[in-house]
């Protein structure tokens, strides 16, 4: 790594100047104005992949193009699959921004342009990485691929079917993902796992229209009343999902997990100070984290019966509805779920009511096994470069694209976010802090040599 | 009452002429067009009110006027106060018409015209019962007074503050209203009980905006879940409202009310057919009229939280909020339930919630013993008109004039619809069966000299 360490001290400056080059491309996915420079961006990462002697080819969808390219091969060596794009959020305030978001400029130690953290500097991290193996050692020691899109900030809608179409070719030991912050300043973390989702629409029908609830009040069953019957039948007073079989599958928190979680600095009163509320509520027994993180929730997520004006209206509501979703956790599948619902809810409803479910999306989480050697390779990897030991996180939400990875190669995902919650990725003013754009370069290089080891231990 | 027999019988065609000329006058309330109409039927019917000999006032108001009448004094005699309306419904769809709605045509044994039944009808049966009275008499039995507003069909804005302001006036000893139909052809009914109601909205406010229900599910208490936690709670699955005290007050229904409504002609699968539902639900322990009737309720009237739109939308709400309301029967106190509702409420709100109730509306029951000698008066007046013993039902709903009168003057009401179910009353082709009009008359008359006698019998 000595070598390399050169190479990258030598380099830093072309890498920024790269950097900017990439920056300067207005690559707005969710406006067709911008669709030349869509396409330039694309051709412009499939370039710096060809220049390392990459396999590189820009590939159409029905969308924006996928960029895909594949490193010489090495035999015997694990595979690596890098996950990124080239398209950038709209900058549609111009006036909010301190330079154009498309003219890059280094203000307080950070490159300040539309894309710089979200996710160019941290793509590019992957990119310069390499370069530096083939410019120093003539050759990576492991496999590379890159899966860059074009899509990411409209959701993917290629992405999935491009993944799905071109499983073999994407096969891997282990998917790396820099599209996300650290814990905080200087603060490096692994986060290693996703909670999934399932989430339903339930209409409750009862009369054929709405009643008078003088002339039928205590007479007919009320679908509102049934619903909110039902739906906190779901629930117990101590936060515990009733579903039949609903914890059976979640893997529980480690004491290694417990201890990790609990020695992050987190600061529970800034976090609900930030939404405006007084208490946190959830499961009994879990920390906020914990619960956050790691464990099952119930969410309503909308409402609706009746009369929603303003003042009285004396009716018995002919339907009431509601979505509402599980967060899952590894590894809860959806389609259990769903049935342990679906008979749940049948027990429940009350005569006179029709009752309508409608599955609207389910997801499973993603788990890596904090001891997987992957998740070990990039752990070190981290403390070589930020010279400090990662945290290890997981989120509360899903990233379907990291699922849709994870679930069709069946490889571990390592998101090593190297951005910082204040990069205003959505914002205007993004910026990405040179010093982790280069520890990013240093942590992916060292990683590829971490990774090429796990295959040969192994 | 054979003399009066002898004249109501000599009369019937003039008493038809006399509801023509009435029907004549489209005197539509809530149409600023027919301001004239309006006022030209409280000119009419104060002047049949004088003809008699009566005091009558046409009495301005912030909208349409108050026709207030009183027969010369006769003393010692019980005091009988006629409410009714002389305003109609709109007749907005000419073209359903069979016949034009203000001009008058009798089909079948009915007379059919916009207000017929309700209530320009049934209101001149206590007119001109009195006149009958007279004009072989030369007086009354008892003391009348008249109440007749021209705003029924809007909600009588006008008519509750004229109550107040006019209560000593007004006393009586019963209040007398036909506005309504009988349980079926040829089976009469004295409705003895109404049900009060109290309604609220109450909103619930967790976050200050819309949260991630990744990033925040589990960690924050959801409104919505709050919601309908709450909202179960406040009844349990026998259909027992779960208000501490919520029972106390309630009236038990007699041995013999409970007879007499097992007795009624109800079909109940009509009942529920009508609006489309297989099953009746409701408080345990009663039979459908006695809990649509007697027994108070628990309705959701509306419901709002959050996402109410196509798909999914993965937030947990800022607020949640419902409109709900209980049905009363007497004696139950609106403003006790709403204390008893609101500590219930605070009691159950859970950390991280702010909770908003409002009392939108509250009015107590209203029930005459089925003892009282004025119902029996009425028994026995309708006996002898109509040649069978009236049935005894209570209504679902409520009717705030009503409730306004009884709690206002403290006199029993007597609700003695002389109507049908099916006289077309808010709909097209409105009418009024001819022998209903005739018998109505007879049993006003009767009931003057019934009512005479419960002032002598005390």
């Amino acid at each position: 790594m000595s070598q390399i360490d050169e190479y990258l001290a030598s380099h830093a400056a072309w890498f920024e100047q790269r950097l900017c080059d990439f920056l300067r491309i207005a690559s707005v996915s969710n406006d067709p104005a911008y669709r030349a420079e869509v396409d330039r961006a694309a051709d412009w990462i499939a370039g710096q992949l060809r220049s390392l002697g990459f396999a590189a080819e820009v590939c159409p969808t029905a969308g924006h193009p996928v960029v895909y390219a594949e490193s010489p091969p090495v035999e015997g060596a694990p595979t690596a699959l890098v996950y990124g794009h080239y398209d950038v959020q709209p900058a549609d305030r111009p006036d909010k921004w301190t330079s154009p978001p498309f003219e890059p400029s280094i203000r307080d130690g950070s490159i300040c342009a539309r894309g710089a953290s979200d996710n160019k500097g941290q793509l590019l991290t992957h990119v310069f990485s390499a370069r530096a193996w083939i410019e120093t050692a003539g050759r990576l020691p492991l496999n590379l691929k890159y899966l860059i899109e074009g899509e990411e900030e409209v959701g993917s809608p290629s992405l999935e079917p491009f993944i799905r179409q071109n499983a073999q070719r994407l096969a891997c030991d282990c998917i790396v993902i820099s599209d996300g912050a650290q814990f905080g300043p200087n603060q490096p973390a692994i986060t290693y796992g996703l909670r999934g989702i399932a989430y339903y629409e339930l209409v409750l029908r009862g009369p054929s229209r709405d009643l008078h609830s003088g002339s039928f009040g205590g007479t007919v069953t009320n679908p509102a009343n049934a619903l909110v019957r039902i739906l906190a039948a779901l629930v117990d007073g101590h936060g515990r999902v009733q579903l039949p079989g609903f914890y059976d599958d979640v893997v529980p928190l480690s004491e290694r997990e417990r201890r990790e979680m609990a020695a992050l600095p987190f600061d529970e009163k800034a976090y609900l100070q930030q939404v405006g509320v007084a208490a946190s509520t959830g499961e009994e027994g879990y920390t906020l984290l914990e619960r956050r993180w790691a464990r099952p929730t119930y969410d309503i997520n909308g409402l609706w019966a009746g009369y929603q004006g303003q003042g009285a209206k004396t009716i018995l509501p002919e339907s009431a509805g509601a979505k509402f979703s599980f967060r899952l956790v590894p590894h809860q599948d959806p389609q259990q779920i769903t049935q342990a619902l679906r008979s749940m809810l049948e027990s429940l409803v009350p005569p006179g009511i029709a009752m309508e479910l409608t599955d609207l999306h389910g997801s499973p989480g993603v788990l890596v096994p904090l001891d997987s050697p992957y998740i070990q390779a990039a752990a070190r990897a981290i403390e070589y470069a930020f010279g400090r030991s990662p945290v290890y996180t997981r989120e509360g939400g899903s990233i379907p694209i990291v699922t849709t990875l994870h679930q069709t190669l069946r490889a571990d995902a390592l998101l090593l976010g190297w951005g910082q919650d204040d990069d205003n990725c959505h914002s205007p003013n993004e910026k990405f802090s040179l010093a982790d754009f280069h520890r990013g370069i240093r942590a992916s290089a060292k990683l590829w040599e971490e990774l090429s080891r796990v295959g040969k231990e192994a």
